[in-house]
């Protein structure tokens, strides 16, 4: 089949889904797991306003996912996923937010699947025909809430902790995704899901055995290496390869600006 | 004010809010933040399927927040939230599944706040007013999984982990509401919020510090004394005093049948 970009856009005070197609958006009918037939409006893609591509209703993360981000902690025998407020989305353009008292905050890069079809107790080898794309996603965590904190609430779910987009694209294969991270130009991370310790079909099957996923649910798999502090002022790009950069700005709170979602 | 029970009912194939008057429901119009305008329908209790009071888009609960839970770990100086899964929730009478290979299953008794207005960084004195009203929780909880993996994320998020109802009931006191549990018709756990760590009012505004909490969002508020282990077959009853109970079965994962939300 071929590769297919799904981009959620505001279009006249709405939000609606569209297929890009080079540079134009090609409107659809109806939400993310429909048929996505096209309506006929189309739209530049500079002239537009890219959401996040999915409203949630659950987000769940993977942590220790590869073995050039464990330090010298234990391989994890099984994944070890972790949940992520839905409030804390962010899409395309929006601002990291860092929170007063927080301390240091770090971005992570991850591949983002992007869950098509209702997922209970599904196999690895069912997987794949429950996913309905990939994206890029910035699993932003302040590293001293993560320490100090009984769980990972704050750490990981403050607003505008989990950055996704700019769209999700179809028919990538989970074992074989590149991804990096650039904080103001600069490569910071960089990876292949073919280095993931569990593979991103064990982790859904996993997650799947114990927590049913909707359609529009995240799968956050992981972040490679050594992460980066993020400052105000900082400009953060996630890429993935065969989707495309997520970039966000830094704030600190005192700048903080309401979120779009 | 007077006291309000707001309850969510199966009807005519739709979910509907009804405000609860004696043993009938008066169907209103709209949804759980609206005016509550009465229709004119009304219903006996008996005859209605009541559902879970809302469908959060998150559910934050709180660990270690009575001495009397603690056992051997020290007071913690600040309220240790963490995340539930929406997918988690049940309503009254629906089953609480026991997962395969999850070891100890317990239920945690608690109280839990509805919240009724978005909000964002609020104070102490502020949370009333964003306060909807409480209903009854079940924070089911694997003990096994919470000790073994990394994160609490199938310990307290399996499917139907998080059972809430019968309705929710506004003009409590957050600071006296006594709260026990009953495993089939004996008392297992028995407090009052008077007894918390930390007061309902400082858990809200303290996650309002990180995480904005919207409508309909629920906060489980920490659970008493002792839990106990539960078997397939056991009927478990939550009881808030100005509330009333929020009764479940227990079935092994073999007996799964799909909860209703």
């Amino acid at each position: 089949m071929t590769p297919m970009r799904i981009a959620r856009i505001r279009f006249r005070g709405r939000s609606r889904y569209a297929v890009l197609i080079d540079d134009t958006l090609h409107l659809v009918r109806g939400g993310l797991v429909g048929r996505l037939e096209q309506t006929g409006e189309q739209i530049p893609l500079p002239d537009a306003r890219v959401l996040a591509p999915v409203r949630p209703s659950k987000i769940v993360a993977i942590g220790l996912n590869y073995r050039s981000h464990l330090d010298e902690r234990d391989l994890p025998a099984q994944p070890e996923p972790f949940l992520k407020a839905p409030s804390s989305l962010i899409g395309p353009g929006d601002a990291i937010v860092l929170p007063a008292g927080a301390g240091r905050v770090d971005e992570e890069a991850e591949v983002v699947a992007v869950i098509g079809r209702r997922a209970r107790n599904i196999t690895e080898s069912e997987v794949d025909a429950h996913v309905l794309g990939f994206t890029c996603g910035n699993d932003v965590s302040a590293r001293d809430w993560q320490q100090g904190d009984l769980q990972w609430w704050r750490a990981k779910s403050s607003d505008s902790f989990t950055a996704v987009g700019p769209w999700i694209v179809t028919g990538l294969d989970p074992e074989h995704i590149g991804l990096r991270a650039r904080v103001n130009g600069t490569t910071v991370q960089e990876a292949d899901t073919s280095e993931l310790i569990h593979s991103i079909r064990r982790c859904i099957a996993h997650i799947s055995s114990a927590i049913t996923l909707e359609p529009g649910d995240l799968v956050f798999t992981g972040t490679p290496g050594t992460t980066v502090q993020l400052e105000p002022g900082d400009r953060v790009e996630i890429e993935v390869d065969g989707v495309g950069v997520l970039e966000n700005p830094v704030v600190s709170s005192a700048d903080r600006t309401v979120g779009r979602r």
